[in-house]
């Protein structure tokens, strides 16, 4: 992707903690992610349900219907045989980086790991669209995921048929960027990853992304499914007029050191410092980089081109001179002037949060 | 202790996490805290070592030697015979509060519940080294306890023998407040607390509260122990003359919410949000509150008599009127014009946390 990645994909081993087993959820180890690309058995997993779907691609169907002039279904081979886009994205879970938020908030406890990047191809989801005709009274587009399960909130069981499905605006459904993927790294989907096909939705978090896709329903409606008015909103609380849901949508600027990693012991001399950066709302412009917690900044170099889609590697030389322990801070800043908080609000279910990353160093006295 | 206690001691059930097995170490429930008196069976405990010397009190001695005008060695029984003094005195571990460092620090991953407040009964320490006669000359006070252990520390490994010591100026040890301890809560000290005699420093990390305590011993050079130099200090590194290293001394201003709970479920209604508070460097003046995140504070009562040695109690009246989360914190002032920050900056360590505790609660819509 850019000059300065440092090998392909394949040659490096998987580098995943699993948090949850049951649904799968594991993320990536920060200090891992040396790649541009993310190895596939390196890429952050996030499931909803027990069940993995066992799909037989040649048994699959892809219905496109709802408010559409010419309802579709669609086998893999019709698919696999519309013009193709291969596209680097990166995707971040919305609750990636929850556990550094205080007080704890409620979910998965991810570190800063559940972020990743791939190659993917696909075909787009706007021509799929354009071919079934979505009618001009249409909202929204709704998609539904073959995995199903059970869900509780409130006191309130929800059925264990419930489907993880998930509606974009029709405009942002539209956007040429979003892709129905079919290969991840030049492979096709895994099971984990949502094969035979996923939707992908760059520039936002994850969840949009719905994988194990079966169906498309054009709307005249707001969706109201579990995982769009429960899940993966914001709530504005304790207000007069009851709680007002507002929905996680765009990734907020965000980055992450990769090395050196935290706790790390440095020798004395010369160091490159590393990670990536990202936003799903402008071109990230400005990296800066402190070494010693906060006092001073200094602005990284942006490597390789910048892609809206994806992170973007960045780079700082630093030298250890004096022994001691060292506090490393990163904040990017995007062409929207978002820039990083020390920390974010917190919120009920801990999304979102793009609090800047730190981490310790050691540069022992003695040679360790 | 004061008109508000909530109840005796005695009918409390213990309420302790044990943090580690070897050493022993276990931190209070911060929301199991009602009462000012903690019980001693809910009193966190802090070993440094595998084993908890069991001490025969009729065999055990205390040695007062090095720079004094006359040597002792006191039994039990003498000491029990001097004139006694009875305190209610606070005692917070150094590493109280790590675990929400970030980064994260070295160390035991204490919660806010390393702190915990006796009714202790003993001896002067002045009395009994007035009784031994300082030298003009001497510049500390060391305190030897009887547990040793191993330790190590940049790769070198510390004696299976090393002991658990630690010095006082002579200044602060001539203090009224310090006792040499046999009683806790009205029972003789537990093996745990160290039976049959602990130093007891008030206003100070409870580092410096030597437990199992066998020998004093009055020095005219700097007490350059482990636990006096490698430990208990904060480090001022990355400096080209080297590493600083200066003690932990004195409790910092903090305060603690210990009702509600995190993610307690309050319905609507009146509800009465309690803690503590304390400092080892004056008496805590100003208490505030906010129910709203940090947009809003307000001042707290302070209850009962203030004591510069323990901790003080406090309470907020507030009202549940909406449904919704809600971030409380507090922060305490002293006479000293010492407010808790929202946080610390880090250090190695991980010592004197007194960043603001928060906590979120939840208003129900409908009963819970």
């Amino acid at each position: 992707m850019t000059s300065d990645s440092t090998g392909p994909a394949a040659s490096y081993p998987p580098a995943l903690t699993t948090i949850s087993e049951d649904p799968l959820v594991r993320e990536s180890i920060v200090a891992s992610l040396v790649t541009a690309i993310t190895p596939t058995e390196s890429f952050y997993v996030r499931n909803h349900f027990s069940v993995v779907p066992a799909i037989d691609a040649d048994k699959w169907r892809l219905k496109v219907e709802g408010m559409v002039h010419q309802p579709l279904e669609l086998t893999f081979d019709e698919l696999l045989s519309l013009p193709s886009v291969e596209s680097v994205v990166t995707l971040e879970c919305a609750g990636n980086s929850r556990s550094y938020l205080t007080p704890p908030a409620e979910g998965i406890a991810f570190g800063h790991g559940a972020v990743s990047t791939a190659r993917w191809k696909g075909v787009s989801l706007a021509q799929v669209l354009e071919r079934a005709g979505v009618s001009e009274d249409a909202l929204e587009v709704v998609f539904h995921g073959a995995d199903t399960g059970e869900e509780e909130e409130d006191g309130v069981v929800y059925s264990t048929e419930l489907p993880y499905s998930r509606s974009l605006p029709v405009d942002t459904a539209m956007r040429p960027e979003l892709l129905l993927a079919y290969e991840m790294n030049g492979e096709p989907l895994t099971p984990d990853h949502g094969f035979p096909i996923r939707l992908l939705v760059p520039r936002w978090y994850g969840m949009a992304s719905v994988k194990w896709l079966t169906r498309i329903e054009v709307v005249d409606k707001p969706f109201e499914g579990f995982f769009q008015k429960r899940r993966y909103v914001f709530i504005d609380e304790g207000v007069e007029d009851g709680p007002v849901r507002m929905p996680v949508t765009s990734l907020k600027v965000k980055s992450v050191i990769t090395s050196p990693r935290h706790g790390e012991v440095i020798q004395p001399g010369d160091f490159v410092i590393r990670g990536f950066a990202w936003s799903g709302e402008g071109e990230v412009t400005v990296i800066e980089v402190t070494t010693d917690g906060g006092r001073t900044w200094s602005e990284a170099k942006l490597l390789g081109d910048s892609n809206p889609n994806a992170w973007r590697e960045w780079k700082l030389p630093w030298k250890a001179t004096v022994p001691g322990h060292f506090i490393f801070k990163v904040r990017a800043t995007d062409s929207s002037g978002n820039r990083q908080p020390m920390s974010i609000p917190w919120n009920f279910r801990g999304y979102a949060n793009n609090g800047i990353h730190t981490l310790a160093v050691e540069v022992p006295s003695v040679k360790k």
